[in-house]
């Protein structure tokens, strides 16, 4: 195994022992090191984007392409990302611009699974499991309390729970965060709606605030090498109408289609990740 | 190309210009007649069923397994499925037995999917497609309306269209189906009651009536030849009291776990799919 996955492997056993770790953060950021270093030998290739205002650039290595990369929210070396982790267990991480946070994070989520795509053969899981665990430390760290994966649902006649993403119960009074997070969306983010909506109905509406991580929505044609964003924009405007209500939607690179959601009725807030250290207090107010 | 899969490629340009002719029938009963004659070639293996009261076995050829066949379910040979393709033009399809009605489907189906399980490598995609169109054909003949696959949301400000499963609108004072088809389910079936939900919220609860499809939940482990069903029963409890109430569920094999749901509250109806041929006049009246 190449560095950066061995180190993933450490990554993992010291998350599934506590969510938000001292050395769950250090693992994180030699992840990121190491990840560069490997990415460091191989080629760039510039592609073709669709996108517009965006620039993006594959890694290639033995004829394998990686994921794209946003050239704007790339960083070089992992000096910042070691800076927001120190600034972040220090809790002075709003001393970084959302802009600086948004690009750590980045930089960490995308060198790693870029190594894996050119290390691997078609593994989506892996990236898909780091860039979850990434997220949920995060936010375990910043909000201070451990996630739950279950919740009970009711007890009238017989005992039931129910699997969820991440949930985070700051106790009497303040918000609980229902926390689910993607690399991409495509159609099966109604999931998402639908879990809100059984929190909804459960514990009463306004008890869980839904917030969606996700890394972002490129596509690469291989072929071609042009890069589009996949979107449904329309299709997210019914499920906030018809299903419940995402408080927030958080994007690493956020799709331009969704931008113009936040003037819109229904409002729906999609947000560059690093927004959330920044707003969180707010969140968390029953204003 | 095998001769099914050549009938198949026939079937699927049929059906897209008519859903519902008898040349689309007559092309399905051909499917199935070839795709028998493929498997009679093919050796039986048993299976380990831990389903309780049922048997399954796979078929094999060079070493590939396919998927589990319910013994009690598949006819050795097409003549009943042609039957029930002639009941159904002629509208005499309750002369049928739900069971035997049930039978006949299931075998069109498994044989098919079986003989691509040999045929081809990982494909999942051609036995979901062909499930599908077949049992939306089914629905359109009964029905004898075509079915649609996006619908008109809303248009307070700006129009907007929602690409939904298959849609068949009866007409006035009738009830529209909203239709679903899966092989399977798995942890994707919160989709379905989700999109229940969307077409409650938009046009008023009890206007489309839900009906999901499919075909089993069987699973094999390729290497201790065990056969076992995955079933979400607690989790489609939840579904179905709080994002959306589905009117039936209807499978050609129906796994044990969901039988004890037609007993409980809340009231999910999950029966063998031929019992739909049975009772959808009673569907479609007001009562």
């Amino acid at each position: 195994l190449v560095i950066p996955l061995q180190l993933y492997e450490q990554f993992v056993k010291e998350f599934n022992k506590n969510r938000r770790s001292d050395l769950a953060s250090r693992n994180l950021v030699e992840i990121c090191e190491t990840s560069l270093a490997y990415l460091l030998k191989a080629r760039r290739r510039d592609l073709i984007s669709k996108v517009p205002e965006k620039q993006y650039f594959s890694f290639e290595k033995r004829g394998k392409l990686s994921r794209p990369v946003n050239r704007e929210l790339f960083e070089e070396d992992s000096e910042r990302v070691a800076k927001f982790f120190d600034a972040l267990s220090s809790q002075k991480e709003k001393k970084l611009s959302p802009l600086e946070i948004t690009r750590a994070c980045y930089t960490l989520a995308i060198s790693f699974s870029c190594m894996v795509d050119l290390e691997k053969q078609g593994d989506q899981k892996t990236p898909g499991t780091f860039f979850e665990y990434l997220i949920c430390h995060l936010f375990a760290r910043k909000l201070g309390v451990d996630p739950k994966t279950r919740i009970e649902v009711l007890n009238l006649d017989r005992p039931a729970s129910l699997p969820t993403d991440w949930i985070f119960d700051l106790g009497v009074n303040r918000p609980k965060f229902h926390l689910p997070v993607k690399t991409s969306t495509r159609e099966r983010v109604i999931q998402v709606w639908a879990h809100q909506r059984v929190l909804d109905g459960v514990y009463g509406v306004g008890r869980f605030l839904g917030v969606l991580v996700c890394l972002a929505e490129t596509k690469l044609d291989h072929k071609k090498l042009e890069v589009v964003e996949i979107c449904l924009p329309e299709q997210w405007r019914i499920y906030q109408m018809f299903i419940a209500q995402m408080s927030r939607i958080y994007y690493l690179d956020v799709p331009k289609p969704y931008e113009p959601l936040n003037k819109m009725f229904p409002r729906i807030s999609v947000k560059p990740f690093g927004a959330f250290f920044h707003e969180v207090a707010q969140l968390c107010e029953a204003d």
